[in-house]
Order: C-alpha cells, then sequence, then structure tokens
C-alpha cells in the first residue's frame, strides 16, 4: 500500500492554500532545495568539471528516464531525458516518419496540446516531402486510421477536459493499418497508471513538471519502444547521442538504442531537482494513486455539482475515462478562477471557458477537495467573481 | 576599467586550485546557489503556478538573451536563451536553409565542434531534398563559398586549437556570394569582443556555460539579425515561440521577431543560476577582458615553451588569431594531463593528443598562471605522467 502520509509531508504547501493545480505544475518536493543546493557547491563549485565524470553528471539523463521508465511501464534503457516536450515530440514523430517513408500522413486529434500540432506543422514543412498533417476530433481517430497514415500522434489525457483515450485500442488499430503511434504523456504519467509495454506504445514522449514535481522548466522524457531503438534516425543528430561523443568524429553514428535520442549537455541543476522529486515516487503504486484520484475526483464533481447549478461538468462523467483532472465550463471562467485564486484555492483557466481542477493524492486528501468545493460554491452563490477586480483575461502554462 | 578584483571576489573557487579548464565549464558564481535557492523555495514553492506571471519566469528568456547580447554586440530585441546548443544550431540553420530556398550546400570547417556538424547532417537527412553538408580544412572556407552555398555555418573559435576565424571578413565573403552565415559563439561569448551586429551576422547561438558561467547544462542562446527576425521560419515551432500561446489556437504562428525562436516552457532553475553568473559581467568590458586575457595567455605560452621543449603549440601563436585558450599537444595528453590534475592545476584534453587551457580574467591572474605553468613543466622534466595511475583515455565536455 502507498504510504500517503509520507508523500504528503514530502511536499513543502503554503499553509492553508489549496492546490489543484499540480497538472500544470507541481509542488515543491521539501528534499529538491537542498538537493540542488548540494549540486550547486558540493558538485559544480568544488569539482568543477571533473564532475561530469565523479559527480555521475554525464549518466543522469538514462538513469532519471529509467526512474521514470517504472511509472509508464517501460522497461529499463527505453526512456531518457532531456530537452524540453517539444523537442521531444519533433524527435519522436521524426523518428516515426523516418521508419514509415512511404506514407505522408500524421494524424492527430483536436484534443491534442497545440504545441504538439506545431512541432509537426514545422517538422512536415522542414521535411518539405509532402507530408500532411489530419486533426480529427478525438472520438474520430479510430476510423480516420488509414493506409496514407505513417504517424498517430495523440496526447493520451485532453489537456481541457481530462478526457481519455483508450492507447492499447488505439495503438492496436494503428498497427493493424501499418501505423506507428506517439503518445505524449504530458497529463498521464504521474496521473494515471500508464503500460507503455502492454499497450504495444511505439513511441511515447512526457514532462515532468506536471505530476512528477519536477519543479518549472523541469526536463522532458521520451520513450523508444525496444522494438525500434536501433533502427530510429534521430533528426536532432547532438553529440550526446553519438556512438562515442568524445572521440569528436566527424561524422553522426548514433548511440545504442535509447542514448541516441540523447541530444545537447544534459541540464545538471534542474535534474538534481527532478531526483528529488522522483524520490518522493519510490515505494509508490500508480493502482493506489488512480484509486486515490477517482475517489477526490467523484468527491470534488459531486459536491461542485451540488452548489454550483451554472457549472457544467466538461469532463467525462465516467471516471475511467478520465484522466486525474476535472473540468467544467462557465463562459466567465477566467473572473471565477480569479475570484478562487484570491481566497487560497488554485486550479487554472484554459481558453475560453473552462476552469481546470487537478488531483494529486500524493499531497492532496479530502480535507482540500471539501473546501476547494466550499469556496467555489461560495464565490457562485454569492456572484463575487463579478467584481470588477476580477475581470482578468490570463492564463499561464 | 573592468575592476577584475571584484570579479575574482565574485567566484568560489576551491582553495589552492588552478583552474583553467572555465573554457569548458565556468566556476561557481558565489550568488548563483542563493539565487537559485530563492528561486526554488520563494517562487515556485510559495508561489507555485502563480510564479510564471509574478516571479517573471515567462519573461526570462528574453530578458536574459538581451543580457548576453550586450557581450556580443546584438540589439535589444535579437537574442533569447533556451535549449541547449545543438537545438539552437538546428533551428539557426534550418532557418537560414529556409531563406535560400533554391541552394543546397551547407558549408562548415573540419575545425568545427562535431555536435554542430552532426546536427547539420540530422537536418539535411530530415529535409531530404538533397542539400549536402560540405566541409573543408579552416583556411580553405572563404575560397570554398560559392552561389551553391546556403548556408556557411561556423564557430568561430577552434575547440581544439583556439583558433580564431575573422567573422566580418567571412560573414562579407558569403553576402557577396548570396550566402548566409551561422556562427556558433561556444568559445567566443565572454571570452572575446564579438560585435554580431558591426560583423553582420545573420544567425548565431552560443552556450552560456563555459566562459559564462552559467552552470552545467546551462541553456544555450540564439541571435537572429533584425533584418531576418520577421522572416525566420522556425523549424522547431513550439508554443512558446507562437504569437499567442494561451490562445490555444490550433495553427502555428509565428511569433514577433526572436520570440518566434523560442520553443518550450523555460528551463525555470537552470535560468536562474545563469542571472546569478551574468551579474557578474555587469560593468565588466570585453576589451578589458579581452587584453588581460591575451596578457595571460602570452605569459602562459613562455613559461611552457621555456620548461617544455616536447610540448609543440597547437594554437595561433599571433594573439589576434587566438581565442581565449591555448594548446599544446604531446602524443601523451591524456596521461600529462591526469597528472596535471592530480596536482590541482585543471585544464583538459581533446583527442587525440590536445591539451586544452583556459584563460579567463574575472577570476584568473598572473600567479595561477605562473603556478600552473611551473607545475606542467615539474610533470615534463619529472616524466612524473608516465606513472601507470595516469595511463587513462577519458575526457569530459
Amino acid at each position: 500500500m502507498t504510504d500517503f502520509v509520507a508523500t504528503r509531508a514530502a511536499f513543502d504547501l503554503p499553509e492553508g492554500l489549496v492546490y489543484l493545480d499540480g497538472n500544470s505544475l507541481g509542488p515543491l518536493p521539501r528534499a529538491a532545495a537542498a538537493r540542488v543546493e548540494r549540486t550547486i557547491r558540493a558538485e559544480w563549485g568544488e569539482r568543477l568539471i571533473r564532475a561530469w565524470n565523479d559527480a555521475g553528471w554525464m549518466a543522469q539523463p538514462p538513469r532519471v528516464g529509467d526512474r521514470i521508465g517504472r511509472l509508464i511501464g517501460a522497461p529499463a534503457g527505453s526512456v531518457v531525458v532531456g530537452d524540453t516536450l517539444s523537442i521531444k515530440v519533433y524527435q519522436a514523430l521524426a523518428a516515426a516518419l523516418a521508419l514509415r517513408p512511404k506514407r505522408r500522413i500524421v494524424l492527430s486529434d483536436s484534443g491534442n496540446f497545440p504545441t504538439d500540432l506545431y512541432i509537426a506543422q514545422g517538422l512536415l514543412d522542414t521535411m518539405g516531402q509532402g507530408h500532411a498533417l489530419r486533426v480529427v476530433a478525438p472520438e474520430a481517430v479510430a476510423d480516420a486510421i488509414d493506409e496514407d497514415v505513417a504517424a498517430v500522434m495523440l496526447t493520451e489525457v485532453d489537456y481541457r477536459t481530462g478526457r481519455l483515450h483508450d492507447m492499447a485500442a488505439l495503438t492496436a488499430h494503428a498497427h493493424a493499418a501499418g501505423a506507428l503511434t506517439v503518445w505524449d504523456l504530458a497529463h498521464s504519467a504521474g496521473a494515471i497508471p500508464v503500460d507503455l509495454s502492454a499497450a504495444g506504445a511505439d513511441f511515447a514522449v512526457g514532462c515532468t513538471y506536471k505530476y512528477l514535481n519536477g519543479g518549472p522548466g523541469a526536463p522532458a522524457f521520451i520513450y523508444v519502444a525496444p522494438d525500434h531503438a536501433d533502427d530510429a534516425r534521430p533528426a536532432l543528430a547532438g553529440w550526446m547521442g553519438h556512438e562515442k561523443p568524445f572521440a569528436f568524429a566527424p561524422d553522426y553514428r548514433p548511440g545504442a538504442g535509447i542514448e541516441r535520442m540523447r541530444v545537447g549537455t544534459p541540464p545538471v541543476i534542474a535534474l538534481a531537482a527532478l531526483e528529488a522529486a522522483l524520490d518522493v515516487w519510490d515505494g509508490v503504486s500508480m493502482a493506489d494513486v488512480r484509486a486515490a484520484s477517482l475517489d477526490l475526483s467523484e468527491r470534488f464533481i459531486a459536491e461542485v455539482e451540488a452548489r454550483c447549478p451554472t457549472l457544467t461538468l466538461a469532463s467525462p462523467r465516467d471516471g475511467r475515462r478520465r484522466g486525474s483532472q476535472v473540468s467544467f465550463r462557465h463562459p466567465d471562467a477566467y473572473a471565477i478562477m480569479a475570484a478562487l485564486i484570491d481566497r487560497g484555492v488554485i486550479g487554472d483557466v484554459r481558453a475560453p471557458d473552462i476552469l481546470r481542477f487537478g488531483f494529486t493524492p500524493l499531497y492532496l486528501g479530502h480535507a482540500e477537495v471539501a473546501r476547494g468545493a466550499a469556496i467555489l460554491g461560495e464565490i457562485m452563490t454569492s456572484e463575487a467573481w463579478r467584481d470588477p477586480r476580477y475581470q482578468v483575461r490570463q492564463a499561464v502554462t
């Protein structure tokens, strides 16, 4: 059994705050500041250049990758950390297209996070070989997979509604048509059980600053199925992915397996914070997290619906079809969220009208959910959000 | 006049160490640990998601870019920070090629850092449009620029020998033939005076963990000449480079000017360390740094040549043709460097036979240079490097 009392004690949340935005930026793990300070003072400061070897900096990306791999059903040696999620999408999609050279369609859906679509557009433009991005509604993906499709690129959990794709079924469907899959796990890793191996996923990418709590701008990760790892061609052929980076050979030769998905010099300081965040996950079972997250989400939905008749549930009502967030619609979502934040309950907004709330059992329990729903109810009943100071229109990542 | 006593006091170097490897990884600025801790505890910890706005995280990449811009002759609003140098090379080269759609040659030289060549190979492969990478000797670059060349991609200072290209002359030459230039400033920024505007450079990229002392794996930067900034097509079309990232529109529309060269979520914690490192540069004149660096380098060459007849100078003897490093050749470079490091003098090695030493006046003076040369002399005279424990063959970034 996962000890949620212990995981809760591992975070430093401001007193009195109800933080329902861990789906956007996870909170500070208590050990992260000291871990980063050690890396800065004892490694960088004292060991300087020697720390690349003797503090193990060079080996961080695959080592940290393996720790994330455990949470997403990826075998050891199939995940590596680095860059941003946008870059990792580019790498994965480029590698997938290179494995299907005769096909010209990238299939995605309108629920995908925009940067994935933008990155695909930039890649296809750069390739200039007549590829096209086909974007359909989330529920139309399965039917849109045909023999022109090289890669099906999807985000498993919709960032707006929390709607969950069936990764195993869509992957099987893609494979039956000869296509490959690229799964974005931004809202999955640390949020719900993921089993990339069992689903037969070809490529997957994700970020570590949401449910994994790695810190603002923490590095992303990429998974390549072991079957493809030695055939995947890196579009971003950086020296850290070279077979022998320190031979300084003039020609690129990809490293073995997942190593070739490394690009430049690893972000050592950011990785130190991420390692402290991953320590919290030791001993945590994703099945327990899922059960607790569903319990929290169901309670929140019930409490909010009982108190706020003008808010419409935007997430699937069936918990099995939802990630670890709950969204409601309201035309004045921005003002409502501003009023809520002002009262110490933090969620966020996605244009045009979505209020998002993330449920993260590592550090949230029944009390916070009840308090968050009660304050939201109060704002809706009193119409406190109509106060002019809440009439803002901005959002953050 | 630059106050080198003050800049020296701004670094935390281990007692007794002679650090001649700031060309690979700069040392820890004294203020960096506290700055990072503040970002972690007071911003991430206390403000959480709100810090994207109220701690200014979202605006960091161009703000930090401007601070670097001052050191490389780039006007405000022409430099942005993020990703690794390999990624920034890819962006710059892809944008340059898109501006010269009818030409098919990328010209570079054998003195370029391998990752630049690898990244070019990966890009041209991904484009699959018949482009080729032409690599010539450094001294043959000017003559190799012809009307087939779309982009001349060079590292200004050779990572092995310190040989300095004439940026203004080669850029003028490239422009006369209708080609664009991509300059890698990895060993230039903070090392020597650079004037991108005066040279007419089209694109430039660089890293911040060497002479700028931003920390291990600190983010890179990219410069786009204002003339190209609104025409440059981002191959890596990430959401942070979108005109309106938080509109979450389905189609990519590049942001104005340099903003479009942003890709993913900024690396906030790494940027905090970099900001502390850049504080040290306030009030520093690159002309003073250059004068001091030449003085240190000349002294080192003289002292080493007087004591070590078996070491051959691999760097240009004329200081005007050299960056801020000095290299010597010896077939047993690895063993010699291992013996030197063992005695508290840190430089590094580049395969197969180069001993490299960086001269960084912000924190190095005559005493360190004399001591470094004396210890190197002692090792060469006594042949201490023949000790079996020094027979290693490894190198770091």
